[in-house]
């Protein structure tokens, strides 16, 4: 056996706990009742423990040294690659740090579970700064591990090959066209009467209605399902993919574009490829690349008009409503391409969703670089909310820089790749557009060679390339916010 | 740290990685789509390769030593004995050898869950065939650590301290008796006129009685849940206790029943010793034991007239049949207690059921014993079924040799403790009535006193003591079957 080999058997070894985790995660969130917590999380801790000490294990340095000189193909050299990237990402972490963030964020999360509701800044600001401290030591060492910037490094986790010198650029372009954008589009729907579908809409119906979309969408039941949890996510592995949503009685749209959102993150993971099953080659991008597969669903295609045509006869025949104007195509189109700012980032809207994240990245990338601190937070948050979306956040701290888990959870890093995501589905639209009549097709209900582009381009490439050669070989070019800007200005002022 | 502690500390971990096995078992069961099967069962065999190894590690037969050594309180004696036992039953096998029926029994199990339905004996004895080749290399192994035969030392694992020998005698004593109080029985019922309530029974309506019958018998929700799976079990941890059941719109009581029985299961582990979680010295005593429990709820308690007083109302309200003659106490007291020899185990009443254990115990003793082949098994099963029951099966392999999970999971031994379980059940039963009026207690619907007799006598022992000791304990004696023969002459001729 070669020592990459050797290399594919120890992470295909990984992979396997990995899935047991997955599942026990989805249970924790999905099936669980609340007694049983206690033990479930102190079981899925020792599988992390047994986990991490695999991938770590000492003699791997040598392996990958040694596999380094062996001749390998293309496609096992992008392998070796990515196993090496997970190696350095796990290893690099002295066990003591990991054990204290692990403390510091899980203490630190559930507090806010409260403090958040209770505007209870000056609380949690004692426990995000701890969570901080801990961020910049890792960030320190992983900067020092890759030669990026501390920042960079723990971005590099999510996006790999992302910086924020590249991301100050993109977001500075958005700044200077989406408030004007957003000031254009609010004044042309001032004039719009959209009505609210006005519940109850029965939850069974609604689940009916969420699992004859996932079918339409490509969703192979065979290996998945649909749930219920607290906050919706795409879980499980891609052999068995489980999504969530929530459902509210007097909503269904927000359950329905959630469910058609994980629809998208379920087809990338149901449509890695086989071949490189169980290795990180064979594992999804990016978040962002994710996250694009996701909004290209929810955004790209179900928002769009023609598609609206065919969702809301389903939903006024589901609901058994056929003559509620508020499920006309014409008002659902109008209620789901409004735009409105508002405080909460996951209820935001396509066209001021950009705003909230650039808000972030900037506070969370001087924040990892020690340009500002924890106490500064409130103020910049307040300015920024201000400029960007002409909103006063002053001292309401619960739908402000409270509202998110990321920082709670010490995930610093991850919020660009929602953008990112918009970035890419609007350009893997724009060239899909260019081989086929994507509005016709979907007119048709003919979604195959919709999905059999993503799945070429995007879903079977899994990690084989990096993320800007995915982007050049599907779409000619590197990222290119234009599209994105293009998107927006047809959709919402064409 | 003593040795002792460390013991504990490692079979602390060892139970959190049975913790995670247990949930992604039940999630395979019960939630898990067709198509995740392959992965999840190579999945959940790397963890038990993980586990063996854990419970195998070479150092354990030094601390056992040293343990023994230090001074122990009378339950660290006990405790340190379990988990020697424990561990002596897993150092015995050979890691292939583990992983090979760990995947043979996966495999077989699920075409197994195709192939019943169709018939099919011939693909299915092709995987039968390995699983038994594998177990009798298992038993040998078992056989030469332990000093037992082969097939006592796979009863063994099941039910410490169980031989053939004994069972010999056991089931010799009831083939005396068992055919001719069918024929009595039988004969004594022939003139009641039982009405088989007709169904549609809505599922969501038979789901909401099982609730609330769990409810009454105190299952805890927040440590536990109900769910659908093809073959019901009881399965998750004491603290999150997963049963399932499998409904039928032609018939409630059979999920009823069955949800009675898994709440008996549920009870008994909900109501392990805290104080020893984590050691196998807290786990449940036996499968015989468990299954006591099981039959208590289900046949000594349930099956009473008295309590189907209570039931018989419920369910006629719940199906909103308040009018239906069928659902009477009378008639579903008629219906539950009815015995007639039939082909299927788990829908068998408790009279004739002792007969489908002794023919699976005397061909799967004589299997691992080598005395027969997998060939040799229908036309047993045939002979038998006519033998003990009066009933032809010949072909008929979906409703004969194939019925059953047990085989196909490579579980050979186990079936005893069904009947060994009725046995316990009514020697318990037997001894409450000495403390109290069981029959008052159940009509006035105070069924605490007899939890707490459960409790106290049988959940809280867990495995502190031996079976013997523990039914001498409980009941002053020693396994004694007459109170089983006892019972079904007192109910069914009395």
């Amino acid at each position: 056996m070669t020592f990459y080999q050797k290399l594919e058997q120890h992470h295909k070894k990984l992979a396997k706990l990995d899935h047991l985790a997955s599942i026990c995660s989805w249970d924790q969130a999905a099936m669980m009742p609340e007694g049983g917590n206690a033990a479930r999380s102190e079981a899925m801790a020792e599988l992390a423990v047994i986990s991490h000490e695999m991938a770590t294990a000492p003699y791997l340095a040598e392996w990958f040294e040694l596999a380094h000189r062996e001749s390998l193909s293309q496609e096992e050299k992008a392998s070796l690659t990515e196993m090496k990237r997970v190696w350095r990402n796990a290893n690099v972490l002295p066990a003591d740090l990991v054990e204290e963030q692990s403390l510091a964020c899980s203490t630190c999360e559930h507090a806010w579970r409260t403090q958040r509701g209770n505007n209870d800044w000056q609380g949690f600001s004692e426990n995000l700064k701890k969570v901080v401290e801990l961020t910049r030591r890792e960030a320190k060492i992983r900067s020092e591990a890759t030669g990026l910037s501390p920042y960079d490094a723990l971005l590099d986790q999510y996006e790999p090959g992302m910086t924020s010198a590249k991301l100050d650029a993109l977001f500075a372009d958005v700044k200077t066209w989406l408030p004007e954008l957003i000031t254009q589009i609010r004044e042309k729907q001032t004039h719009d009467e959209v009505m609210q579908p006005v519940g109850p809409f029965p939850i069974d119906e609604q689940k009916a209605l969420s699992l004859d979309i996932m079918q339409k969408l490509g969703f192979d039941f065979h290996h998945g399902r649909l749930d219920v949890s607290m906050h919706p996510f795409c879980g499980g592995v891609p052999t068995d993919v489980r999504i969530t949503t929530r459902y509210d009685e007097a909503d269904f749209t927000s359950a329905l574009m959630g469910v058609i959102h994980e629809t998208g993150h379920a087809r990338y993971e149901q449509g890695l490829p086989e071949k490189w099953a169980g290795l990180p080659v064979g594992t999804a991008r990016s978040m962002g690349i994710h996250e694009s597969q996701s909004l290209f669903f929810e955004m790209q295609l179900s928002r769009s008009e023609n598609f609206i045509d065919i969702l809301a006869p389903l939903a006024a025949e589901t609901f058994n409503r056929i003559d509620d104007p508020a499920l006309t195509p014409e008002n659902l189109t109008l209620l789901n391409t409004r735009v409105a700012p508002g405080y909460i980032r996951v209820d935001a809207d396509e066209v001021t969703y950009p705003a909230h994240v650039i808000l972030r990245y900037e506070i969370e990338r001087d924040l990892i670089e020690g340009r500002i601190e924890v106490a500064d937070i409130p103020e910049l948050w307040d300015r920024k909310m201000h400029e960007y979306l002409g909103l006063n956040t002053k001292g309401n701290f619960t739908d402000g820089c409270m509202q998110d888990i990321h920082w709670p959870m010490g995930s610093f890093g991850y919020f660009p790749s929602y953008t990112l995501g918009a970035m890419y589905a609007a350009q893997f639209m724009a060239a899909m557009r260019k081989e086929m009549n994507v509005e016709n097709l979907i007119r048709e209900r003919n979604f195959q060679p919709i999905f059999n582009w993503l799945d070429r381009h995007v879903w079977k490439r899994a990690s084989l390339v990096n993320t800007d050669k995915l982007l050049i070989e599907s779409t000619g070019e590197a990222l290119n916010a234009q599209h994105l800007k293009d998107h927006l200005i047809s959709r919402y002022l064409g």
